[in-house]
Order: C-alpha cells, then sequence, then structure tokens
C-alpha cells in the first residue's frame, strides 16, 4: 500500500527520538498500520545536525514553511516548541489539508480551542499524545479507554524534573537549589529550568487532561500555578514522619461548584502507588465513576519514550485517515459541539486539607491560641507534631481537616501576626487520593 | 444522529454493570461518541432478573439467537461466558454483519483465530477490552497506544482472586485454603474457584496480551499454567526476608529462541511498583524498546469496572463503524495478513532465576554437596538464608543466578535423591523486571 508520508519539523532530542524509532522499527510498524510510514523531509534550521541524524535517507531543509506547504506531505509532526512560529506552522498545515502530531503542549494548552477548530473545519486531525507525560498513552486511556465514564479527578505526576529533584531532596536531605543544579548536570533540568520548577509545564499539561476529562475548551489561564523552588526538605521530612510524601501535582477535580484546575507540590499518603513514583518518571492518576482509580506509568520525557507517543499517534492517523471526519475521535474526546464552558472554580473557593508548619516561641499557652484562632474559622485539626524548642523557637506541625482556602489564608493571616509566631507560616495542601 | 443498537447477551454481573453504565452516563456517553448508544434488547435465561435489572425499559428475550438474527441490532454484546453456546451466538452474529463487543477472554485465547478470521471476512469489529485485566484499557494501550515499538515482554497481575489471595496471605500469614475460603465468603472468589486460582483465567489473558505485542496467532495450548493452590505461607515469608512478593504473573516475553508464554507464583522485588499491587487489583507491566517500562494499574473485575470497558468499546465501534475496514485497527495489532507462527519456547528452555526451599537434615557437609549439584549445572548461587534447625531438621533457601528451566529440574531431581534431603524441594521462578 502507499505510504504515508511525513513532514518533521525540529529534529531536536524528540525529533531525533522520532526518526530513530521509525527507522528501527520500521517493518513492526508497518505491519501494524497496514502501509509504512515515512520521514520524508526534515526542516531545522541546524541543517548539519539534520544531516548527521538523517543520514542522507531524506530531503532537508532550513525553511520549514516550504514543508506544511509541500502537497506530497499527508502529516506534519510540529516538534519546534513554543507559541510563535510553531502556531503559525501548525495552522499552515492545517489550511493545507495536513493532519498535525504534535508534542507541543504550550502550544496546545493556550491556544488549542483556535488550533482544534481550524483543524475540526478542515476535516483534519491534530494528534497530541506526546505533549502530556510522554511516553504514556494517557490521552488516549483518558479520551477513549474511559469514555464510558463520569471522570471525578485526575491527579497527575506530569513533570519529571520535579519528580526527580523532589526525590533526590527526600532521598539525601538536600536543598532544592543544590538538587537543581545536580539535575541540570545530569540533563533532568534545563538551564532555564523556569517553566519545569515553577510547575507552568506540568499546568499545560493538566489543563489538556482536564478539557479531556470534563468535555470542555482548554483554559490554561484559569490554572493555579506553585512550582516546588520554595519547598524545604525540612516539610518534606515532616511529612515522612507524618506518613506522607510531597509530589508536584496537576490536578483537576469536577465539584458541584466549578471545576478545579491546580498544580502544587501535595502532600499525598506514603501507602498510595502514586507516591512512590520515583526520579524522573511520570504517573497519572484518574477517578471514574464506573472503573474505580486508574492508574498511569511511565517515562514522562526523553528522545524515545516522547517518540514513542509521536509514532503512536502516526499510526493512529495512518489507521483512520480515510473515515468520515465526524466518525473520529474528537479532539477534546467529546464531539466539538457538545464541549461546555464549565465555571472553573477559584483557588478562594478549592477545598482540600491542610499541612502547617509554624515556628513558634517557647512560651506557654501559644498552641491554645493558635488553635482557637483554627477553630473559630471552623478550621478543625488532624494532627500535630510539636518539638523540642532550640534556640527560644520550637517548629509546629498542624495537618488540618478539609477547609476552605479562603478561610485557611484568613486564618493564617490572624495567626502570623501573633507576636509568638516568627515569620511566615508554611502551607501545604493534602490530597488523600483515596 | 441516529442511536447505535445494541443487543446484550447475558445480564448477570457484567451485563447489569454494563446496562447500569449505560443508562446513568448516557448524556455523556452520547457526548463522546456522537451518537446515543441503546441497549434495545437483552437476553437471558433468568427473564425475572432481566426484568428487575432493565426495569422493563428494553425488550426481554430468552432466545438469544433471536437477539444476533435481528435485522435491528448493529452491536452484540456477549456476555455469557465460555466456549460452547457463546461461540456459536458470536459466529452467528459476525455472519449477520453485527460487530461484537465480549468480555470472554476463555473464549478468545482458544477460537480467537476462527474468530477474528470469520469478523475479518465479513468486515465487522469483535472488540475486547473487557477480557483483560477488567476496566484497565490496556488492549488499547498494546494495541494502539504503544505501537511504535517492539515490545520486549509484558508482566502481568491480571487475576484479581489471587492476588487477593495472595495479599492476605502475606498480611496475615494465612494458610491458602483458608484465605481461599474467606474469598468466597467476600465474593472474590467463585464456589468452584479453579480457573482462577490454578492461573488459567491468568493464561487465557496473558496469552491474549501476548498475541497483541508480538503479532502471531492466538495459542493458548503453548501456555505453561501454574496456580497458586500449592503456595506456602511459609515461602511468602522467607521471599519477604529477602526482598521479595511473590505474585501470580502472566509473563510473555520474546527470545531469541521463541516466545514465553506461562503462568505461574512469581518472585519480583519487593521495591517494584507492580509489587506493591495489593487486593483484588489488577496492574499489567510492559517493556518495550522506545517506552521503556509501562505500568497500567486498576480494578481487573466487577460489574461496574468491566462495564466501563464493555462501554468503551461500543463507543470506539459507534465512532469507527463507518470507516472502510481495512482502515480499522487489527483485532490482533497487526494487520491480519501480517501475524506471525512464532515459535513458543518450551518451558523446560525458558532462562530465569529460582528460589528454592529444602528440608535439609541437621548434618556436617550438607550445604557443600546441594552447592556441588548446582555447581555442576552451571548454576550458581545468589544469596542463603539456612535457619536453626528444629527437630534435627531445617529449612535451607537458595537464590540462584539465572538457570534454564530443565538445568534446574535435573539438579534438583538429583538433590532430591541425597539421603539429607527430607521430602521435596519448593521451586518458585524470581523475575527481576527491572
Amino acid at each position: 500500500m502507499k505510504a504515508m508520508n511525513v513532514g518533521l519539523l525540529g529534529i531536536g532530542t524528540v525529533g531525533g527520538g522520532t526518526f530513530t524509532v521509525l527507522q528501527r522499527n520500521a517493518e513492526e510498524i508497518a505491519r501494524r498500520a497496514g502501509r509504512p510510514i515515512h520521514i520524508t523531509v526534515v526542516a531545522d534550521r541546524n541543517l548539519e545536525l539534520a544531516q548527521k541524524v538523517t543520514g542522507g535517507t531524506c530531503r532537508l531543509t532550513d525553511d520549514a514553511f516550504a514543508v506544511v506547504n509541500d502537497p506530497n506531505i499527508d502529516i506534519v509532526i510540529e516538534l519546534i516548541g513554543g507559541y510563535g512560529v510553531a502556531k503559525e506552522l501548525v495552522l499552515a498545515a492545517i489550511a493545507n489539508g495536513k493532519h498535525v502530531v504534535t508534542a507541543n503542549k504550550a502550544l496546545l494548552a493556550t491556544h488549542g480551542n483556535e488550533i482544534f477548530q481550524a483543524a475540526q473545519d478542515k476535516g483534519v486531525m491534530v494528534a497530541f499524545e506526546a505533549a502530556v507525560a510522554g511516553g504514556i498513552p494517557i490521552i488516549k486511556a483518558v479520551r477513549e479507554g474511559l469514555a464510558a465514564n463520569r471522570i471525578q479527578w485526575i491527579a497527575g505526576i506530569i513533570n519529571g524534573t520535579t519528580n526527580f529533584i523532589l526525590s533526590e531532596m527526600r532521598d539525601k536531605g538536600l536543598a532544592f537549589a543544590d538538587v537543581l543544579k545536580e539535575a541540570q548536570r545530569l540533563g533532568y533540568a534545563e538551564a532555564d529550568p523556569t517553566f519545569d520548577v515553577e510547575g507552568v509545564d506540568a499546568a499545560h499539561k493538566i489543563t489538556l487532561l482536564a478539557s479531556l476529562a470534563f468535555g470542555m475548551p482548554v483554559q490554561f489561564d484559569k490554572a493555579h500555578i506553585e512550582g516546588i523552588s520554595k519547598l524545604q526538605a525540612t516539610d518534606i521530612r515532616y511529612a515522612e514522619q507524618l506518613g506522607y510524601r510531597i509530589k508536584l501535582l496537576g490536578i483537576t477535580k469536577r465539584t458541584d461548584n466549578g471545576v478545579e484546575l491546580r498544580v502544587h507540590p501535595t502532600l499525598i499518603p506514603a501507602k498510595r502507588l502514586i507516591a512512590n513514583v520515583e526520579g524522573a518518571m511520570n504517573a497519572v492518576l484518574v477517578q471514574a465513576d464506573a472503573v474505580g482509580s486508574t492508574l498511569y506509568y511511565g517515562k514522562g520525557a526523553g528522545a524515545e519514550p516522547t517518540a514513542s507517543a509521536v509514532v503512536a499517534d502516526l499510526v493512529d492517523i495512518t489507521r483512520i485517515h480515510t473515515a468520515d471526519p465526524t466518525h473520529r475521535v474528537p479532539h477534546l474526546a467529546f464531539q466539538p459541539d457538545q464541549l461546555v464552558n464549565l465555571p472553573m472554580l477559584s483557588m478562594d473557593e478549592v477545598v482540600t486539607s491542610y499541612y502547617l508548619r509554624l515556628r513558634v516561641q517557647d512560651k506557654s499557652g501559644v498552641l491554645a491560641e493558635i488553635t482557637r484562632i483554627l477553630a473559630d474559622a471552623n478550621i478543625s485539626i488532624e494532627a500535630v507534631i510539636q518539638k523540642e524548642p532550640e534556640a527560644e523557637a520550637a517548629d509546629l506541625v498542624l495537618l488540618t481537616h478539609q477547609a476552605r482556602e479562603k478561610d485557611i489564608n484568613a486564618a493564617l493571616a490572624r495567626i502570623e501576626d501573633l507576636p509568638v509566631i516568627d515569620g511566615a507560616v508554611v502551607k501545604l495542601r493534602m490530597e488523600s487520593l483515596g
């Protein structure tokens, strides 16, 4: 059967991996897809690198627009990244009637609605399995595998860099800054790690999962985002003593008052399977009404794991491109005319439980004062650790039952005003994931 | 859009769950599938039960053949089980041009080649997500999500009954027979538990996964099957001391000499995520060349978890039934003309490592004699536990490095002949799953 002709934009880490996997497993992939899938042209600014990776097996160009305008190309793989030229190229490819495969979560989380609409109008597919959790087929699981369910929430370790850093901080008792340097040396963190460590990358990914789960347009601007750069080793240690691990989770939850969409360091019970996902690995936990909890685990980044997802999308498109567009899997799991603009819950309204660490002076009645303020705000306490004082002050750690974020914040403002409290209170959120 | 009309054969546990889920989530399912999916007729011998479950919302019959011959039915769900009438009904539905959804692993593992060929000839789909690991979308993951990969091996906890029993034996130090009784009382084990506890059910499932992974016809008759009914609490305890858990795994592996297909109790390192899958939960670990390890975890049985998979198949078929048959996902992941009759490895030729427990008399030189016999067979020892003797005999536990099954068996025959050895040697296999 006629081969599918693919144009690859960007031959960096994932692009190189995609090229390698398609070449190495060409025979098995063709046996699955029913026809060969060939990368016939590669566009990259670095033609020398492109020549080295491809070994002269396909055409090379430094003009990505020539690829999206090439009438012989059936599918365009966009691996350039960012919101600028990548967006122009994806829209141009769609306008030219080409299917698109992309790993670009930043682009889809911010401009996905426009891009999916354009694809819909043109009857082409935009596939993005590689955009969330690398090689784990989580988009497919949520969009197709769980199609019977009313999904209740998703919680995911969906950024390998931060999970590696948190694992190292816990294992070695080191501070964030020291582990970050080590992660950069090992290639687990980029030179500018902001998008990863501040939670932006995870927020892009959970934004996409939220839309797939609940049938709503992407709305990254509504996400509450906190990273791990301010997290202290002390709190990882106290959490451990209390039977919890701290993970950077992307969380989205359907509540009666709106959809929660948030990324922040989170205490989770150490006995949960997802609490034991270590190093750069990713895992996504999905709670749904019929199936209950399911978990998906694997490598969330790297050349070949991400290529695995890119090539799976190529196979999907190859298998299904002749079907009439109305019978394909919809981009956001629900039929485009069935997406609902669900209200999003502001962080102030989110209800969860909390880990609080206070530095209290060694005076009588301090605990009573603090617990009275919390009780006034209807916040009840589940556990307390009070450490022996050193130098006239001591750490006091409290775990609360469920409370509303704005009530906690108001109570903490009052507590921080007490003369017996030194400095700011450390507040972390807890999820039972039960 | 016109609804899909579904005929349901069998309104037992899973049938009832399917009915409930389709009804409760009708709106969300239609928003995903693009049209309503209606169960319009239910066939069951127990019409009273059928009436109770369906509440008079659809036609009832005690004649399943009337359903598969009904020209108004688009999809038949077969939830009768077994190889007898279920096979006749599935083949009749196919012959009548209907798509089929089934949870019947026994049928597909033994007659799948005939059934898939019939479906292929007729241009209809036979979907079976519910046949393996209940609600975990593992068929979809292997068949589509990992399509880029050369899959190396799959190891799965794919029988909830046995995993529940093993978890209880470990937690409570109880014997198999006692826990089985408890499992029957709680509904985790059937009155006749043979298929579950002797590993037959797991073998059906790993047979299907092996075909999907490696692109070969189903060949259940080649599976090596051992269950857990002879497993002793003593060995679970020793394994624990050595840092291992014992799980009933279905394993399939591609080697240079042939494909391994086996089910048996297996020691796995306690630190592996899959070693921590407890109770009736299922998990499947897949090792593939591009993505590395991925793991899929969830409920492997029960009314609604299994219904989740059945309904996902209904949605898939609804989305794709208008596509030309050559562009659908092939039943066994590879195009039918691309299936290869790979050689299967006999258990004698399997290479793995072993846990051995011997009852040895308290005499000098015993360990030397045993290790000499093993050394003669080129079997090297990784770890030894020798217990203090009680009543003139002691337990000796050995972990070996990798060896061929027939070499181990030959060495064990020699060891069992030694006058200082009491009774048979307990032999369990170990997998690092690294």
